[in-house]
């Protein structure tokens, strides 16, 4: 039952008419992890109840849901990738579908470059966790210093193929799962945010600051 | 590992100091259905982001729900239940809670009642679709017509236990299930709004008024 589920509701979410259906055949057939639709959908519904100015997402890759973030909002994006050939291929992607001038890719480590931008002041309404999956506490805890007053953050893939739910696993990945744990515990018991946990795609953490 | 994940979110989604709590502990001792805590920690964040003036919940049951959002926003709600014996254990609770001010419960058939608000020209900014379960085309198409500019439209129930995602069963859950697989395909395709199926506790369907 459970894949029957998770096949009606990818059918259900998808859209054979996107802009991004190029980008996202590329991302299937180079097997680079994108977005599910059902959680592209998701940050669309977001997005357009926070209508944000100003977006921050860690993790590029080739720049799918960055150029859905500027399909789907005014905000001026900012995006932060590690990888060389991520970052070239985020941006010849970023060129050819117009918007270089509202989405900047910014290259280096996700925890580096949030120091940065705290220290140059910038501040964001709508961030979007999607970089590596060991770091996601390091990267909120970050966030919440550069994340505007009712700013929404967005964290993807915290079930992490499950495996946070407590499935024995290998140790590296019994790893992450124990700090996506962590996140989860730390994020849950925040005062100052509502926050809900979705089964959706393979795991979303929203939260709101009150 | 499906049970492991619908467990682990249950838990981190749960709020043991949930003033919801004695009604929460109520409906599962009567074995009333009540929205679950995922679902209800998501209305909250979608709550916090679109703050309504006003809000139409269709299925008050005990009024948990209703209460619930009275608790997490500052919106006038009304609330609309078939059941005569639901009715009176909501107008109970809602006095007990002391929300009575901010909860209107008008008893009837949903589909009437909708007929009913149109006429007289009230608006609602986030409809919450909770009740018969064979009906929720019939109603969006309804609220669809009293939604406001940007207003939000919360579906809960929507994979009706699973089933509407293709599982053989007896002939009034089929019926529902095509129902309801009706509703997903018609809101989908709806160019005015922005939605999102989700996996989530039941199957959520939220769409935005673009």
């Amino acid at each position: 039952m459970s894949n029957n589920i998770y096949n009606y509701v990818k059918k259900a979410n998808y859209q054979s008419d996107s802009p991004l259906s190029n980008l996202r055949d590329y991302a299937i057939l180079h097997d680079v992890p994108i977005v599910s639709d059902e959680v592209l959908n998701l940050l669309n519904v977001l997005m357009l109840l926070k209508k944000p100015a100003r977006i921050l997402e860690l993790g590029t890759a080739i720049g799918y849901t960055a150029i859905n973030f500027a399909i789907n909002s005014e905000a001026d994006i900012t995006s932060v990738e590690l990888d060389d050939e991520m970052v070239n291929l985020a941006l010849f992607n970023i060129g050819a579908t117009g918007y270089s001038d509202r989405i900047e890719v910014i290259r280096g480590d996700a925890a580096l470059v949030l120091d940065d931008l705290m220290k140059i002041g910038d501040t964001f309404d709508f961030i979007f966790i999607d970089a590596a999956k060991g770091q996601y506490l390091t990267y909120y805890k970050k966030c919440e210093d550069i994340l505007s007053d009712e700013g929404v953050i967005v964290c993807d893939n915290v079930l992490y193929k499950g495996l946070a739910s407590g499935v024995r696993t290998v140790r590296r990945n019994k790893t992450i799962a124990h700090r996506m744990r962590e996140l989860v515990d730390y994020v849950m018991s925040l005062e100052q945010y509502e926050s809900t946990l979705l089964q959706s795609g393979d795991g979303v953490l929203i939260s709101v600051k009150k």
